[in-house]
């Protein structure tokens, strides 16, 4: 039985995570952590959990939690993660940190981005990037792994094997996505109050989303050739699901049956991404952790669709899959 | 032209408020009030209203609003309200007050409730309230209007015609209240966040809403005695609109048809109020100044329907209709 | 491994029974029927079982079915699934029900209520009503079980344990109950078509719904005195959920924690029904199988509030629960 | 006073329009028609309009319609619409068409991508296109206006100012758009039923979409070179609103500011066309006739973005607006 931490318990990405851990039966929830005052029960947090986990969250020490833990999921914010990240990664521990803290390789790209120097920058480079379809080799050995944000893992999935397989060029990349609310976290503000944003749909962070250099980077990996895209990130009127549309301009010649293959090809014996025909909506991988992915060729240009439930493949999916590989379960165990 | 400031211009009924008043060729927008820092323009608060009014919200003094307004329109809370109200009628303004402070007639309900004791002690009981069907002869010569709370309207135009017409029994009565989400106002709240609320339905402060006093008051003047009612509101996953289903027992043998006929008796003449035969949905009355309301008899019961779009007949619009019989407009000028 | 057919797959009910058996590891489906033309794959059906179920939904024969399977669910409408389901059970099927065919025990309330004779009224009143916390001892050898209603599950885990212990009166309970969209069925119609439904919430069927008289004989049985209900559904602008608030008075002097404790004391032990201090949300339950309870005492009235999914514990989830009872599986089996 | 005529007025746009029209005191509605069997009141089939409009609709004649008609508006679908148009045209009405039949100049590429021939070739070409902010000239003499796409209008007010200034490439343009289910009409289809579109996004009729060779060919006549764009169109779990996301690349060196200065420039003068500098929700434009236009420069990719209401400035406002214009109304009369 894997003895498990959860830290910054009381959001979404928490909840979801509890939620997949309560079915596998080869891990064991031993801290919760928060800020929060009076150590509330978590169903006083999450009325969902209520008769399901008999928990309380604690302000707890780094310490305390190495101890007790043998793999610990941080759902910290960036900074506020790393900083506790490396003192659980020094004591032993074997972390998967949900924030953008470790995605990046370069600490100025993270300066820059993020606007604040990084905490921990010998470790920077060093962590693995949790995305199994792409890094399945290096998790079961990884004792950091860098759990994917929701946007990258929506584009990445649809766009990097046709960029691997060199059938679509790495240059002026357009990631057209949109997502659910539940993204933008639990604290409530102005954009994320119920009648703004109800019935209502708008691009925000244009030319300047967090998640863009995490996107670049990877497919710049995947294709061999440096990979800048335009990505325009929307917010849609629902809880959960990320639609990301990209459009590409194709190498050379090919068809639409030609880019359903390569993405078939790349995809294959892997459990939890589906190539599908049809195109996808958001309430098909609803809950699960599937990625669907799709490709049209409309007027010489390759359309590449992916369809993940932000909370579950984005996030806490996408992490008991990792946590799966790093402690030798069935890589779909729980799900 | 009537020179009209609205005090508390941030939130949703003060932008329904002008988005009526703009259509209103007797009213013109001197003043708009908020505690805002840096006294923005009005566009930048509310994003619909850019290109049709230039305005900025200010945090003015009340004597520089007596001194430019004829009538002014208070959006503030209560407490707050009162506080500035009186001295605009001090000053001889004429005052149209959408929070529930001159809404009672006895104080004591009112700190009861309110949990505060009223700071215009004086005033109480001397205002109209604004509920035309109700009350359209007294508001003509009002200097003080108090704008009827939106589950208040959506019950008492259900009810009250039943029971002045000794058709339902003032004992009893039950009121299983819906609304949207705007009726919370615009403060973020984790409550009113959009993935807590959305897909979801739940009650809320059963048994203490402030509202019930409201209901009790105007319904026992309806019916001519005592009536307190079980009043049970619950929030639902739409920007707009409410819908009160409203149980009570009939005072002795009578019909569908007669119970109609009662309703359809009271209204005759009303512009804003339809006595359907099927049963309203709140979307028959988005954006509408209309209340619908209709009656069903189930096993000897009756099952009462009213249903209003609560930032209009709820709030704005029923303002602007006391307005327009205020200052001599016809009722539905600007509908 | 218990072989499981499901009769009528292509709506939400079978979707929702689907995703539960695939965690089943005792449970294996052998057989998918529907009348479409061309023996659609089910995920041509159902997007969300890509890659998840490799099956054909199959306009079988009752006797092809009959000699597969062990275990037949029918997710047939009324009148249709008698047809069927008398066949089965006379080839030694033992079936779970989720029509109204088997619940009501008297054929001429069903002739009233339906509109139609009942096809198999020999079987009438001979089944056991799927409702576990109060007929769980039925269960287990029964061979036909009537899956209950949704709206009569949210009413009845609130109201009957109050009945049964006395502390409300049989007489003049009024159900007022909220659900999600999909308790309308797969079918599009103008009223669940989209435009039409959202921002919008309505009353319907009032004093017809054919659950009136299934609530009226579950309750009359719990409390041992008859009980006719006013029962008023609502549709909410939501995919799932229904949240019922029932209205009753006391027998007595009894407080509200009086009443919370008449609640607690019957679901000792049961794993599905939750009571509650909180007013419980549609969302805290949703793809769950949990029912959250509570209770309060406004004005001398009881307001009681059940809380389920309406796909789950409203529907599938009952029937898999069922399911678990009638083939020795613990209880929360695949939950 | 203009006698105005509604075809095909079950619709959602019809509602919009009568709704718009009642407010216009220059316009008396004479005719409403649909073929609905027993000649339903308009309030049976748009609840909104109970107490608004006392009519009937009516399967009605041309030669009737012509007869008692100054300006008709025909609701009806392509095809059905210029069956009907072309015989009260050459009665001598004068017509707002709000089907595609004589958007597209050319039978050929209407044969193409309507998979049908046209009915009244001859006129083909020959009407105005609806769009005053670039077509304001000849519509006040046209006989025949042909009411544009939703699509088209959200697409073309953001782009045809930078291609015609020549800020813009004419190639490689995607126009990524999003809008709400109003939009697929009012016929119930399982695509747009409740429980399968909310809650979830979804791209449709990727590549082929009949709106394309519109956006074609009206961007084409703006910039005075061949476009071609890669349209993309989304399903968004919401009432109304597009939302279109345009890319394109810049001519030349090129600043934010100068591209909105473009911006600015074209719309100069124009009553509905707000150039804002923060990106547009769709909810800025709900129920009103402006559409919200801004442009970006993100990595050296102009990123354009247009806002609607799909009914109103979409629809039925654009619609009004024509009219004004044709009957020589102020242009913003009845907004």
């Amino acid at each position: 039985m894997v003895r498990v931490g959860i830290l910054g318990a009381t959001g979404y990405t928490a909840l979801e995570l509890v939620k997949i851990l309560l079915r596998h039966d080869g891990a064991e929830i031993v801290a919760l952590t928060s800020r929060q005052e009076g150590n509330p029960h978590v169903a006083a947090i999450h009325p969902q959990l209520a008769g399901r986990l008999d928990m309380h969250l604690e302000d707890l020490e780094a310490s305390w939690i190495a101890a007790r833990c043998d793999c610990v999921f941080s759902c910290l914010p960036h900074g506020a993660s790393a900083n506790v990240v490396h003192q659980l990664l020094d004591a032993g521990n074997r972390v998967i940190d949900f924030s953008a803290d470790y995605r990046l390789t370069d600490t100025q790209v993270y300066a820059e981005w993020y606007g604040q120097k990084h905490v921990d920058p010998d470790r920077v480079g060093k962590a693995v990037y949790g995305l199994p379809e792409l890094f399945g080799d290096l998790i079961p050995d990884a004792d950091l792994v860098a759990n994917p944000g929701c946007y990258p893992t929506s584009t990445i999935l649809a766009v990097a094997p046709l960029l691997k397989a060199k059938l679509v060029k790495p240059e002026g990349i357009i990631v057209d996505s949109k997502s659910g609310v539940s993204g933008a976290g639990r604290t409530p503000k102005l954009t994320t109050h119920y009648p703004e944003c109800n019935e209502s749909i708008v691009a925000y962070n244009v030319g300047r989303h967090r998640h863009t250099p995490e996107i670049d980077q990877v497919l710049t990996f995947a294709g061999g050739q440096e990979v800048q895209v335009i990505f325009t990130p929307h917010l849609v009127p629902m809880d959960r699901g990320i639609l990301t549309t990209a459009y590409g301009e194709p190498t050379g010649d090919v068809t639409e049956q030609e880019l359903l293959a390569g993405l078939r090809e790349f995809y294959d014996g892997q459990p939890f991404v589906r190539v599908v025909e049809h195109l996808p909506a958001t309430k098909d991988v609803m809950g699960s952790n599937f990625c669907d992915v799709t490709v049209r060729l409309v007027r010489g240009r390759v359309v590449m669709f992916g369809c993940i439930d932000n909370l579950v493949k984005g996030a806490s999916g996408a992490a008991v899959q990792n946590f799966n590989l790093m402690f030798g379960f069935p890589e779909t165990k729980a799900f």
